[in-house]
């Protein structure tokens, strides 16, 4: 039960989220091998960070320059839930003073910066990760291994739309996540990047990438009442190729009216498949073409966290993040080699994400030429 | 109550399920302006046609030629349910014969004789309707009228997939349907083409396709053991644009595995959405973004038949065809000019099919300039 | 394929169902062994049976007295569809004519009346039928299949509830419905009684009653406008001992807002569970204790009709029925001694029902002494 | 943000989850009134309280008895989550020791406990609660809510199911749970208080039960091998009469095969129903008797956490005992007198069962008489 000293740049939602998960480690994990400790806290907005240190009881605030936090030798590890635009910098620079750095998705706003934060991370040999919740969570573990051991076959194809209803009112205001500059795209660096991951999670490396974007609502207000063009795309549909033989489709949308946080997986492979959704995470839908055809049918198997709360006890949204974190710092104080998702595979999301802004303009496939 | 004269040609799955639809109406439809008198029937396997004579109570048997039973002066409607590469000539014959006329899905294996079909059907001024029967399920026909009577809003986004696993068995043996010239298309041409329909229906005219199609089980043996090629696709997934500005993905497949008849559709608009689904093809899901937001929910609506079985006994697959079938007799005895599916529908959406073949072909978008 | 003549009492909801389902044998029924041939009807109002003769093609109508259609010599099975207070006087003759007879549920009003039915039908030695039309809904004979061939093993629990909200409405006219004398019972002899024998079908005889009955809507205008007393229940609760053993609640309610045709079993045996419900009535949901725990799950599988139309195409509630006449018919052709249900059944179930109200008014256990 | 001093008896899985949700509520609650703080733990195991002190970092632990814990001048607020036959001393104890004193359910194992409980802390005044934590759950507030706003009209039944099948495993080894002596009941005990609750809270004060319970596993052994009688019910089944005049159903089992923590909840009244479960908890189903019958229909909600994580991310179980909690430290801090449930609810609850056990043994209808 090895404490690790974490600084935490931002005290938004995901600022709280992680805070949450770092400190609900001892209640999830049976016998931790890790534990966080609450070292520093960075904020933009200075009364935010002074407030959540004293809530959450971190020992240190950083106020006017994030450089300070990265610099405190007490801290072994970043973690960084700030905007997307601010992601790039801060992460740089962990990684030249030798820091571990979680970045929350997507790693970047510009593929080029997550090439370099890759690469800078293999060469310094630090560990990383980039934030892709929904791998942890118990359900899409279970369908990990389901696919893993076999038990589905050869895979055929993987369905995937990620929908919320946020920009459905044209009133919501203008925000960084509203320009392409400052958040790396709409629906899809903010949503479709998880579909993406969990399409490399789950099926393998994409090969070709066919995309649509669109922008429905092309102007919002922004809180001064300032008229601003929307430049980052409400949605975007896709058709994929993957290294396997699979066939795709993966959207994500803004506007998908009715749907809050619906994050939809479908696989159909040679011998069984495998459905689930976000909006009912504990649960997965499981085929099987085995025993008498007419007994045959989808399971519906609640799947149940690892130690507590114990088996029926449905777990929330935000265990994906608790068990992120802990398997992150674990990984650290064990020096495990293997673990995943790291820079590598938050740069290679960024690359298919790149392609589908690509592919939308040029109006073509975009072979992604897989340089591992 | 006027009894129209039927000749019908093809004695499998859809010969029985029309006869079905026919001798059905007295039970479904309170008050039928129309009936049909089942005059004439022809099969390819002359045991057959004898048999199903008998068994459904057909005045007269046809056994060695289409065109007798086309040439018999009773019939006034051609119901012809010939395997796909049957579909063009019965029926052109038939047009010129001045009968009216209808042809299952799809309208014919190449667009060029769907057109000629089409053109035909307009200079000679008969009654045609291609068999979309989903159009007249009643859940269908309650999304339909939602959408139209705009409450829904403005569409944003349509999301279809039918898909079967009939094929995943490889040892399925190989029939005229796995062979391109023969079918006309694979997934595509057997599910997809269904598909097409309700996009037109439910959101408009598309305008723009994205396609790429696959063979997954490139041979199969066929009742003699003889090894054949699989020339038609296994599965399709398209990207959609429609002429309003919507967006669409448009997927079938026959390897889909643990789905038997799985034709689901989600619509998303500025104020509401759709999800409905043939495996449970009584109920629509329906979302209004109206009422305090907490309140907010997909209300899931089990549409009633319109007469019997009355309110809350679920009505099964086949009352699509009861319906498409009564409401083209209905139309024949009133004379009706606005009946559709037509086959300029049966027309449009074959060009849909040919442009999704096209597309994978070449790798493009294929524009579908409208000529109607 | 040997012809049946059936002589048919009463053309309302249940008349023209029944007559559906005789008439739809050669679709369901891949080669059957007895058709329908439709001699006779009989309606209480005149022109009604004169026009159902017409459009449903049966050759003779009687007009003023049910006894001349059974006296009909031509007249094979009496197929009694009248209202319950029409039960007992027309099956009896029927059975002292020495005719096959079927009768709706509940077999009648007083179940002294049952128990000479039953009586006077073994004497006769004609085969009778109880109209239980759930049983033979291909996803309830599943479920017997399931249980009888041990798959869940020893039965504990079972749980139904038969809910419909057509009585909510409290301008709903009065009826013979709401009289005791005339109905035997509002929702438990309308719809409590299918509950009933799927208790008896599924888990086997129950040997205690304990039940509450309650009017919730003591007042309705008949359709003269004349405020008449409900005397028939609006919903019954009970406790249920099953000889086995296993443990039972059985309702009914009438007004059962939300719900239009909702009849669900839960069963729990030691080793398994199966669930189902009439509103989603081709799927059945089953659990067994088999496999690794972590994998074990409620398996939803969409039970197919035997024959037509194939599998994942959904069949309609009133398939119960088809199946229900054509086994009636199939067990007189080949004169098959074990058919069920029998009037023995539909006098079972009389004898629970009975108990119910027994229970009600008495506030005590009854004991149902089984005298088979 | 006031700290309350918090003393907890028990560090099993109530123990832990109390931890858990004290911890929480800096995230779950947006500006919080009252915090906690983890003052003294006891366990009955020495090494439990030590170790547990250590990872939820408590200050102080106390060994040997609970009754130094509650001594303690610190602890302001005494949690017992001791097993159910360890409820009554210390909470009265504490109660007698002017402490504020929470309790998980059952309140005690004998109602006549229950009742001094209750008058103690009537005499003292201190604040109580009985933990009831499904009653805190956002969608069982909303049906509340929902139900008081008259929303659904009056009411005319509830159907309440509470099933495990934790106990079908017949090698479950026998624990004090198994034994009525010390547990006060099985599953009517530790899963069907959890349904009387939300009978009481829902719908209104129960005038009338009828009950049957049953042991299915007579014996089972205890860890050391030894073979015990099983005394507390496996399951129960009962009929509940209401004093607004709704009939009830009201079950639990822990042979339930299929059902993890599944607590069904169906409401019926004169305008609308609802349909809640636990195992999907963050879901309600909401019928309403408006707007065109063919566009009624039952809406899913998804209730979301009033702050953390926000719309759409869906909560885990815990987050009653969480609200729970909290709302118990609010009305401390605020000195709310309106607070609920208090030891008066579980001493309701407690008569509830009691007329459980009374109405099985006695095989009769038992009269609440409510003395409130």
């Amino acid at each position: 039960m090895k404490p690790v000293n974490v600084g935490l740049l931002g005290t938004g939602f995901m600022g709280r989220t992680h805070t949450y998960a770092y400190k609900s480690i001892p209640f999830y994990i049976q016998s931790p091998d890790a534990l966080a400790r609450m070292v520093a806290v960075y904020s933009r907005t200075p009364e935010k960070a002074v407030r959540f240190k004293e809530v959450h009881g971190f020992s240190k605030v950083y106020l006017n320059d994030w450089r300070k936090l990265i610099d405190d030798k007490e801290v072994e590890v970043v973690d960084n839930t700030l905007p997307n635009f601010l992601h790039y910098e801060p992460c740089l620079y962990a990684l030249e003073s030798g820091k571990n750095v979680i970045c929350e998705k997507p790693l970047t706003v510009k593929l080029e910066e997550a090439r370099k934060l890759y690469e800078k991370s293999i060469k310094t040999g630090v560990k990383t990760m980039s934030i892709f919740n929904y791998r942890f969570l118990p359900a899409v573990k279970f369908m990990k291994n389901f696919i893993s051991s076999g038990q589905i076959g050869k895979l055929f194809h993987f369905r995937c739309v990620f929908a919320h209803s946020g920009h459905v009112d044209v009133n919501r205001p203008w925000s960084w996540k509203e320009n392409f500059e400052t958040s790396g795209g709409g629906a899809s660096a903010d949503l479709g990047i998880h579909a993406i991951d969990l399409a490399r999670y789950l099926v393998g490396e994409i090969s070709k990438v066919m995309a649509r974007e669109k922008i429905f609502i092309p102007e919002r207000k922004d809180p001064t009442g300032e008229t601003k063009k929307v430049t980052a795309d409400d949605a975007f549909m896709s058709l994929l190729e993957f290294e396997n033989g699979a066939l795709g489709t993966l959207e994500a949308t803004r506007v998908g009216t009715g749907y809050k946080n619906y994050l939809r997986v479908e696989i159909h492979g040679s011998e069984g498949g495998l459905v689930w959704n976000l909006e009912d995470l504990n649960y997965v839908k499981v085929f099987k073409t085995e025993g008498p055809r007419r007994e045959q049918g989808w399971k519906v198997i609640l799947v149940d966290l690892p130690w507590w709360p114990p088996r029926g006890h449905i777990g929330g949204w935000q265990t994906g993040h608790v068990f992120a974190l802990y398997n992150f710092l674990e990984a650290i104080v064990k020096d495990e080699k293997e673990f995943a998702p790291t820079f590598y595979d938050g740069y290679q999301a960024q690359r298919v994400l790149e392609a589908i802004h690509r592919s939308n303009k040029e109006n073509r496939w975009i072979d992604l030429e897989m340089v591992r």
